[in-house]
């Protein structure tokens, strides 16, 4: 049993793999050896460090956290969390080179992430695009070294990509930039796209990990799907109806926050919303026994939590 | 036997493989079913259309050139070009992605590329990170459908990643940043990174592609490894010593160009460094007959170009 973090708020969750796994192995990805030794090469120095600062910054691990479980889930008794570990690692690497790159001032113009300094701000613009590059290429070559490279490096790239997760990044920008009109529709569409195909895709890569047969893959898939979609509208909820002095945010109104489930479909639908999305994503494991409890758990927590 | 054009100068080299089989690859590979369909979602057909216009600027293609051609001379009779796309595509998407983010204002500042404004000009800073993003995701993806997708993922990521291609920028621009004083052994260093890495990378995937042995394996990537230094030289050459007439550049002073080859060697012996590298690139060939002439003839193509 460990805790978890989701959104900063410490939640029990009894994973059955320690956090500490995937921290071991990202430090151990991080520290390869490089050709540019020497303090001539203080621009490769101050690469790597605002690479690791991206990804060691108290972030709750829930993406490579849910690929270890969903694996376990797929896997049995037989299980070894070592298969799953370059899947884990590589989907912590694919979201820390996004909150570098949206956090650049031509994207969300952000000073701090999680209380410190942006990566730009702590190393300048240039070395933040670069790391955030080097991450994204790093998160390739280690998914590679799971045990279907092929079908790992597909469906990684196809969550991260244009037709994911920078495509929902694209979206996301148009609208705000032109105070667009934006259908309920769309607005999950994009969903999907910025932040839930990488919660879905935690979940496909476990199955691919965990050796699911093709009716547990559909089923995780769709867990994650459901989960993603739960963990935004959440997400959204909370920005404009949390506590701020849990948050620890000051509750936005819906001016600043155009593009959020609240704003578009109401507070109370939003909820309600949220709240079928978790358990949508429970009705998904139907054909799981006790041994996905972990994962409805998860559901659960991504709609209950306070912050 | 077709045209190929080196920094924009019509060379007639004999490659085997017509290059529009890397154009319709590339096209197909650009223009797959997309989730976001329709009118809301323009910020996703603008990001397409950056990336797009990022692959399709009239470029030489060299590097997929050198893939397939170092994979048919690796494959020998019985090669199939097409095993060797997958790679092929994947540099150019690669090649893309990295012109894109080094024009950006906070890295080199470029306004125009090869004569049309830079992606960021055309679509703004938002989408032409982005665009590189989706570009670099869209390499991997590409190359992963080669036969042997973890060692193809693998050394295209290391090629293009910190200890390759975006470790040797972050260097350049420390450089740049600060005036440093820089050694030639380090600025023969950084060059590999910043573009002798990807060049090199050429001839593996090509070895790899066409199912080269250890030894042909070390041949060929050794010829990459000259190859891409005297590539560079010989660029560095052409920034300083180039006819504008002919190069389209105003001939840079020193001043402005601290980190080449002339300024920190002298224009001579940089010059006899380039021819050097050629030659041991050709040097490198010697257990290939006259298969290999196409490889000779780039390697001395790259070194007696006026542009």
């Amino acid at each position: 049993m460990s805790d978890v973090k989701i959104n900063g708020h410490s939640q029990r969750i009894a994973w059955r793999f320690a956090p500490d796994l995937v921290e071991a192995r990202l430090r151990a990805i991080l520290s390869q050896p490089a050709p540019f030794a020497g303090e001539e090469f203080g621009g490769f120095h101050a690469l790597r460090a605002a690479m690791c600062g991206a990804v060691f910054n108290g972030g709750k691990r829930l993406r490579s956290q849910l690929v270890l479980e969903t694996a376990g889930v797929a896997g049995g008794q037989n299980f070894d969390a070592q298969s799953a570990l370059p899947a884990a690692c590589a989907i912590e690497l694919i979201h820390a080179y996004s909150l570098v790159h949206d956090d650049l001032p031509a994207m969300d113009n952000a000073d701090t992430r999680r209380g410190q300094p942006s990566c730009h701000k702590q190393w300048g613009e240039a070395t933040a695009i670069l790391a955030g590059d080097g991450l994204l290429t790093l998160a390739f070559e280690t998914v590679a070294d799971c045990a279907r490279p092929r079908r790992g490096v597909q469906i990684l790239a196809r969550a991260a990509g244009e037709c994911g997760m920078v495509g929902g990044q694209a979206i996301d920008m148009d609208w705000s930039s032109r105070a667009a009109n934006v259908s309920g529709e769309a607005l999950l569409q994009m969903h999907a796209g910025k932040t839930g195909a990488l919660i879905k895709l935690a979940a496909q890569l476990g199955a691919l990990c965990g050796g699911a047969n093709e009716i547990q893959s559909a089923a995780l898939a769709n867990y994650g799907a459901h989960l993603g979609r739960a963990f935004q509208i959440a997400d959204d909820v909370l920005d404009v109806a949390g506590d701020p002095q849990i948050t620890g945010k000051a509750a936005s109104d819906n001016a600043n926050n155009k593009f959020t489930a609240p704003a578009i479909f109401g507070l109370e639908q939003a909820r309600e919303m949220a709240r079928q999305s978790a358990h949508n994503s429970v009705a998904s494991l139907e054909i799981f026994g006790d041994e996905a409890n972990v994962l409805r758990d998860v559901a659960r927590f991504v709609v209950e939590r306070e912050k």
